[in-house]
């Protein structure tokens, strides 16, 4: 897979890669990233990027042909991507569709992916209209630029990637793997300011533990996030387990 | 106010504050930013920070004495900050409540935040019960730690302290500010790969423009975010820009 980040911090995202799971998966060939500078595209003396807004207001707006500039020097403009190509170019947008682990999943099949990282007040709307084929948000939050929020959509796309992390099964406990936030863990010591190890996890009884995992997965769930909760799917065993 | 970091990875983290508007806020002495991490308190030879879970699976989990040891080291162990005090020790956790902009302004006013970054599968449950006042995620995704939600939090943050960008009237158009999307943005060039800017921005009337902009945001709210469009405060106006 390859990463491409069009972004004017490309000296903010690529060293944050450099770390944990996706500098292994680079190393192991997973996966490669690059940075590409709308500023090097600028075409006057100052080499301004951003530009005020048709209608007035407050801020800046970065200007479409530079990431146009942008995309082209990389291969990724639009129509230079076979219609059956395995290649998205994503804009990091508070405006976007959320991203969740849904998307994660589907973009870790691709075959390239392009953050275009949205920096100042804001930028273009033909940016999101001409250039890119998703628009996408991490939360509902204001952030200063979208190299963040890149930065969290590759991590969690490529900690997907086969290969990327050394034991497959330690996803599935994951939160949002199936809809359902993670059940608590416990590690030594037996206790830790007044606060136990709960019993069952130290009765060796694995069905037992997984109905405990189950219950606690499902409680946690129903009561942080009853809006997840509503959409999970529950078996029939499930419903026993709330009682 | 004073941002610390609770990490294994100190590298990943404050470099990436050297860059925007987090550095021109440390610089003007509006935050400070320090990192700690909880491998410098492991005991045993190989200055681990993880083990097995109790009751078995696969991973490992974060031990919580290395936390806490961590916590003392910079003064925020539980019953050490004023039970008035304007401090909060922040657990970033796929299980949390979602972070918002709420969130951000709220915590823009506090002294002092410790975000504590799980890593690898998951930590001690006692983490979050024992050590910690709020645990917060940025969104249903998989990551590989909590750095980037606590870099994406702190970032939501800082540009809301006095004086962290230039102007604050910039703040006021940003989606999510006020449970809105943002309207969409125009500058040069006037066409753009066959799109022009639209006429209204080009008017000169600058009620016309409001307008205009107004029903945008309620237009791509209520389209790409139904869920923030139901929460949504509207005006008769606002009904009526809808038609």
């Amino acid at each position: 897979m390859l990463i491409d980040f069009v972004t004017l911090f490309p000296d903010m995202v690529l060293p944050a890669l450099e770390h944990s799971i996706t500098k292994r998966a680079a190393l192991a060939g997973l996966v490669e990233f690059r940075a590409t500078n709308p500023r090097d595209f600028a075409t006057d003396k100052h080499r301004s990027v951003d530009d005020e807004p048709y209608g007035g207001g407050p801020g800046m707006v970065m200007m479409a042909p530079l990431v146009l500039a942008a995309l082209e020097k990389i291969g990724a403009q639009p129509g230079h991507c076979a219609p059956n190509s395995r290649t998205r170019v994503v804009l990091t947008d508070p405006a976007g569709r959320l991203f969740t682990q849904n998307d994660a999943q589907e973009f870790s099949r691709l075959d390239r992916i392009v953050f275009v990282c949205g920096h100042y007040e804001g930028l273009d709307e033909r940016v999101r209209t001409c250039l890119c084929t998703d628009a996408l948000s991490v939360g509902d939050f204001v952030l200063t630029g979208g190299e963040l929020p890149a930065l969290c959509m590759t991590d969690a796309i490529v900690r997907l990637l086969p290969g990327a992390i050394g034991d497959p099964a330690s996803h599935e406990d994951d939160s949002h793997s199936d809809g359902l936030l993670g059940h608590p863990l416990f590690t030594r010591p037996l206790e830790f300011m007044g606060e136990s190890v709960p019993d069952v996890l130290l009765s060796g009884n694995h069905r037992e533990i997984a109905r405990w995992r189950r219950r606690k997965s499902l409680e946690r769930t129903r009561q942080s996030r009853p809006d997840l909760f509503a959409g999970a799917k529950l078996t029939p065993q499930d419903v026993d387990l709330l009682g």
